[in-house]
């Protein structure tokens, strides 16, 4: 068995349809106080039943809307839409929510242990993307490190990234290959009816269709950027 | 700055006395579904009080409560009552809560990375303790370096574990040395009002007064046992 970390965006989505060729899911979904808690959560179900995932957990995460210091979980923060934080050498943008990611991983080492699950899959991608330091290989290897230094014995769970070195153009490729139900994964980080279209993660992902040479099959309020 | 993980017991109380004597103190408690949470509020609250810190998060964490497997969190697995697990060579015993240090770390490290602390401490000890993974040295080393690589770049915190190699009997003289609260402290694992007595957290810390020569200010209700 693996446990998916299963936001409901599109790396996630292409990361479960990856872990299905070779394992049980059990799907792990993280609510976190994050602008587009609600929708992302429905992506979460949606994708869920296309696979006919029996397990599924659905955590709570209090600490990051109590600490803040993110645009994602900070209503006085602003989404950034000029997408300044794409290009070369951007410092790390304000949608870092600081340390998510380790959060994420933690939730799913328990859950892999109590369940018997083998392996983590994290759909985390390096490049090809808004430069979170806890998307790169290196934070992996050491986050492995510290599952078999802070687990039992004979626990043996290995994380698994298998997304990491593509480019989002790639990872559309892959899922369409794959089938993957990329109409039900929601990526913006700032509406929950359309997408924006002009935050980070909408520009990465319309990039990546564009690239792709697909259309992307969900709707855009700002339907010039398509 | 420092953060420091105090859940009210012993171990970290002393480790607050400790902190304190360096840093500001910004003081972290996790609520966790376990068995005695309202009683381990509590007494985070009267040792913050004591130590009149001003920063103060309580994080709620659902995860634990969900994922079970754990006498602590998993009301169908009884507290062992029988000191076995404290013999040398014991397997890890029930109490262990699967990886939880892990998700508590990130909540001190998002917290300290938002407020620009430069320390985490927490009060693991181990090996005068139950034998739980994530009271190792190796543990914290391998957590150490996901801090470094899952951080902002400009982000430094280090963690400090100041207890971890010490005796019990040692932290209760430190803890007295240095005028540490423990009456204000809990460390029993069932119950609220009176001390069992009987579970390992009750034996370690009667052991460590009885080493130290010292009386443990808190009531058990097996009044034998002192």
């Amino acid at each position: 068995m693996g446990v998916v970390l299963l936001s409901g965006g599109m790396d996630s989505c292409v990361t479960t349809a990856l872990a299905n060729q070779t394992h049980r899911l059990a799907l792990l979904h993280a609510s976190y106080g994050q602008r587009t808690e609600a929708r992302e959560l429905q992506a979460f179900e949606e994708i869920a039943d296309f696979y006919g995932a029996e397990h599924r957990l659905v955590v709570r995460f209090d600490a990051f809307r109590q600490i803040g210091g993110s645009a994602l979980t900070d209503a006085g923060i602003a989404v950034p839409e000029n997408g300044a934080a794409l290009t070369p050498g951007a410092s790390i943008p304000s949608t870092y929510v600081p340390f998510r990611n380790a959060h994420f991983l933690s939730a799913a080492v328990s859950w892999a242990e109590v369940i018997g699950a083998t392996a983590i899959f994290i759909g985390a991608v390096a490049e090809d993307s808004s430069g979170y330091p806890d998307c790169r290989e290196s934070y992996y290897r050491a986050f492995q490190e510290v599952i078999r230094e802070g687990t039992r014995p004979q626990t043996a769970i290995r994380i698994e990234t298998p997304v990491i070195g593509m480019r989002k153009s790639e990872i559309v490729r892959k899922g369409t290959e794959l089938g993957a139900p990329l109409e039900r994964t929601w990526s913006c980080y700032q509406f929950e009816e359309e997408a924006c279209g002009a935050c980070d993660s909408c520009r990465l992902r319309l990039n990546a269709f564009a690239e792709a040479g697909l259309q992307d099959p969900i709707a855009y309020r700002l339907a010039v950027r398509r």
